[in-house]
């Protein structure tokens, strides 16, 4: 189970690292959408391995094929599978996995819960799994550019000690990606980029931020109570591997301010209200103001390291693990187009969730 | 929409701050569970408004009545109904927010998204919405306690700039209980309830930190992908009014560590197997290690103060507001039962859900 | 589990037959929809006992409250709960089901699931339980008529070997609610009325079958695949108490023609795409074509009956039964607004769905 | 929407007629079940296109691969990925169905739907869509079969005016797949066929009722309510392609019984309780009791026939059509195993979630 996410614009995945191949169907896309596989190509591109010296040096090209769904260059409005082969797998690498657990990484806990995991790689628990959620991302970003010029644009906030500067009413896609680190600061960049280089050389690892705004999201999107935008956003970035923590707007630093210093005084400008100030994160009460809607996650340093570690063994004996295979030093930068893929997903789908309840009965007079 | 919560164990809640009253209903609760009144009304008692000087005036004794579900003192495994009548409402004070919006609350984006409001109080966005989901964490508690001694509690960890200092091993509900700003560290308490009577005297308000501790989880509850543990809980805990951030285990803090730092190493204990630190707060990939599972929630401060403020009206004139009406100065003290049910309406759908994947099997043999 | 239906507009009934009360909680309900308990109510009169000698003689007036989500008149948008308390109760009549089951009752089914039960009337089994589908419905056909004026009217098609003849294109409300069978035939409504009388003396029970017509379904509404409109409409109505067989358009009978004669040519009339007969009753690969959608619906005579009959106790004896309580000898007449209930939910629902999914990208152009 | 099925053994699937592939995600499996390709290709061999001389000559082996979820021959927890590529496609064929709605075919709502159809073969709502079921429906078997020896076994009851003689108490698997209408009784197979020759010949078409038994089937099994195992049942059969009625038990022929006629009484074997008939058809108030469950499904004819017939273009002119293609004259005998499916795929499910209700507070004791 938890393999599908979404209430109308709805996403399956499946695969694990190694085996015949990873994928995702995409149940509930509008009908009559331009896609093609270069749409979804250019994002699996930003998430694949191999892409620089500061990522795993695993070489996939991680090529998407639709199998369904598309016909004549047009969504059909019918399940959209897109699936990518595993190619440059080396299982043997893992053959010390089969019987070791790495500490802070999956293998025990599927253990408990299955009694049994695929030991080759990660199995359904390695970054190779978000493959699915960028691919179905591509096209929730498409949906959402075309209806309402919904701008969504990640980067690296923060890279272990190192922060960065960002406006995040001026980033673009192309200063992100202007550097493999995926940082607008060009600054920042240059310095956390030796800094992961480094660490990977000690055969140890890094985590950091991803800051993400989504801009001109339509006001109205979102729930009250148990699915509040807010609420979905955090369930959908914490359900990113390594991601241990989830901000929106003024986050963990709005408890250092009082009400008065923290609401966001509101004003009219032409059609619109606007807010003075953005604490809430373009978000209040659990639905979107029309401002950018801006969220934090953090990433954990990559659990999968060469560096020596105590652990133990299937049949709960001591062991010493110095683990083989080939690894992220820092997910961070990859994690970026994950983070935007996660974003997107859970705006399409508050939109067309709010076109279902909010639009029906006004829709046709 | 978005007023369901759960795939096994599921609750729906309904109900505004002003009107005919609030509840819920549980679907799925287990049959034959021990079940009456007071198990709720002990949760509810320590969410209600009036309980001190700290929280708002507004006197509500919450007294629930079970309305089905539950026949001779026992659970029937059919729908739970509770219901609790609204009855110290003054719609009266709210008169002005029939035109005005508060800042930084949520009456602007309900205009937005439904065209209209109930603005007598906060409507559906009030923490009275609240009382369901406590009522329903009651339950689950009850579930989780009676299937495997699982204990949950809550506490204030932070009010502004102050900060507990808190064991997970070895916190107490006794202690929780022991100060009415719900915190186990009595000078911590002490100097927390100065703070936010001195800031309800000046008309405005603080934010503050939760953080709740889960033994005795099961290893195993949770799943890989979009329902990650971690991920259920930050959508639980999120959803919860004037929530900002939200962290498991090392959380924002441990991108500050290398991998070869943050990793918890294993080692066998008896039958178990154990982790000499606990970085991950309990969850591995998704699931349940049997590690206390350790989480933490940023409430923002709250949006209704006394204080004069910028604003606009229903039809986008600027005008200034000074809040009336009954208010929380922190709602930081009675959120801690509110994240508790939360994670307890978590832990126990997981329960359900796991024993149904990967119980029926091996069950029968 | 299995007490929420529907996607989008998606209801939670809860409610024993004796106990608090019954209702049910509507979410997802878009709004600024006029709406007062009498809507409701004069659908519920429909559906209440004692309304008839042929009904049963148990009094209940079964007026209804809105507890929520309705404010100075118009739905919020928010969760609209509808409570109706039990009142004129008499668990004495069924002590000896506490320990005897009912032939073709759910006593036994319900111990052999839960372990227990409300023995006082049917618990969840009782027809009791429709009283939230029907309020909810009541919704649901006021939402379809605003928005495109749907019509949505069954009656009592046959009863044991009596069939009435019926025109789906002409048939009005009033025609129906002429008489106490609830049949536009006045012949055969005549004569049902007689049979059921008789039965009734006997202490025994008859079925028939509900036909239902939905006039003016916009074409579009429903899905491929799992969720076709008549699989939809099928769950509905077989999820209702007695009922044993469904059919859509030709049903049953329609594998008595060839292909050629039970194909539906179409035609082209002014904008509209129309078939000369109608063999598919409205639907076609699971989606509306704008044609009558007609089904029908076989409830199976009463199970609880004044005639003896033998059966067992719970601890397994064999045991005689001749049920005490008040039952309807015939539930078909009442039967009429439940299956018109349900067939409103599945096309609100669909009508909202497909507003979100085949509506979003074109809406805003 | 709507391609997704199942609580906790959710089935999602894809793919049109013509185009890359077909096929199933299966989330939600319990881990440690032996399953292999094989055990997948001898239900899809039963259903495959091309077996007999009365079904369609289209000529695909449906060779299926299993992408995902098994490792070492066993069943992991996750996803289970399961694709079957189109083949022997032949659009050319269907050049004409670009313009012109082939009647009682899904062609005219599909384009009210979506606005847009894939005409080459029947896209979505072709019978190959039913490959994902079957597939799925065959897991569903096995871990049904593992679990409780459960069997399910359905056969061809009638076809046009000829009805098959079968006890459901000792019809065997064995039985059915003897001759190639799928009927175990063997003067009726001899007739059918022939009847179903000679339609072929005439280029016009078929339609009959499949009926299917599921033995040994757990008491208790199924929910109170919406989610009644009849109408899981019958949502399931009735999303078929074709099929437009559904009975479970006496079905429609039960309203000419009277109560006392109707009711199954009950009587003690040994640690079971019985019933001495089985009209309700192995379910009471939607749950299993035990008795065989039996239900039959009516199939019209084929809608795709040789012959000419009038109809219209998508710009609404008029038009005759006899359409080319390949096709089956009766679909009964192919449904054969996808009404199975369908049956395993419900059974497979409830059985999960009642382990998760039912099973969870009892289960650690």
């Amino acid at each position: 189970m938890g393999n599908t996410f979404g209430q109308l614009f709805r996403i399956t995945t499946f695969g694990e690292s190694h085996g015949g191949g990873v994928g995702v169907v995409v149940d509930g896309c509008p009908p009559q959408l331009p896609l093609c596989e270069a749409d979804i190509q250019k994002e699996l591109d930003r998430r694949r391995p191999g892409q620089s010296k500061i990522t795993t040096p695993r070489r996939e090209t991680d090529t998407c094929e639709i199998l369904s769904g598309v016909f004549q260059g047009q969504t059909l409005g019918t399940p959209i599978a897109i699936m990518v082969r595993n190619k440059d797998t080396r299982p043997q690498d893992y053959s010390e996995m089969a019987t070791t657990y790495r500490p802070s990484h999956a293998d025990a806990t599927y253990d408990a819960k299955f009694g049994f995991r695929n030991w080759q790689g990660g199995g359904r628990s390695s970054a190779r799994e978000t493959i699915g959620r960028v691919a179905a991302g591509a096209i929730a970003k498409k949906i959402l550019h075309h209806t309402a010029n919904v701008e969504i644009i990640g980067y690296v906030k923060r890279i272990h000690t190192l922060e960065a500067i960002v406006d995040v009413n001026t980033v673009t896609m192309a200063a992100v990606e202007s550097n493999i680190v995926r940082s607008p600061d060009p600054e920042f960049a240059e310095k956390a980029i030796d800094l992961i280089d480094n660490i990977r050389r000690q055969g140890d690892s890094l985590g950091g931020v991803v800051e993400c705004v989504a801009r001109n999201v339509p006001p109205g999107l979102g729930n009250p109570v148990f699915d509040k935008l807010e609420a979905e956003l955090a369930k959908a970035v914490m359900s990113l591997p390594a991601c241990k923590g989830f901000e929106i707007g003024s986050g963990f630093a709005g408890v250092l301010l009082t009400g008065s210093e923290h609401n966001d005084e509101f004003y009219p400008e032409g059609d619109r209200v606007r807010t003075r100030t953005n604490y809430s994160g373009g978000i209040q009460g659990g639905i979107a103001n029309g401002e950018n809607i801006i969220l934090r996650a953090a990433f954990k340093p990559t659990a999968t390291i060469r560096k020596e570690q105590n652990t133990v063994t299937r049949d709960k004996q001591p062991t010493v693990l110095a683990a083989k295979g080939r690894h992220d030093p820092c997910v961070v930068p990859r994690a970026v187009p994950m983070v935007e893929a996660m974003v997107a997903l859970v705006l399409c789908d508050r939109l067309l969730c709010h076109q279902g309840q909010c639009q029906t009965i006004a829709a046709p007079n």
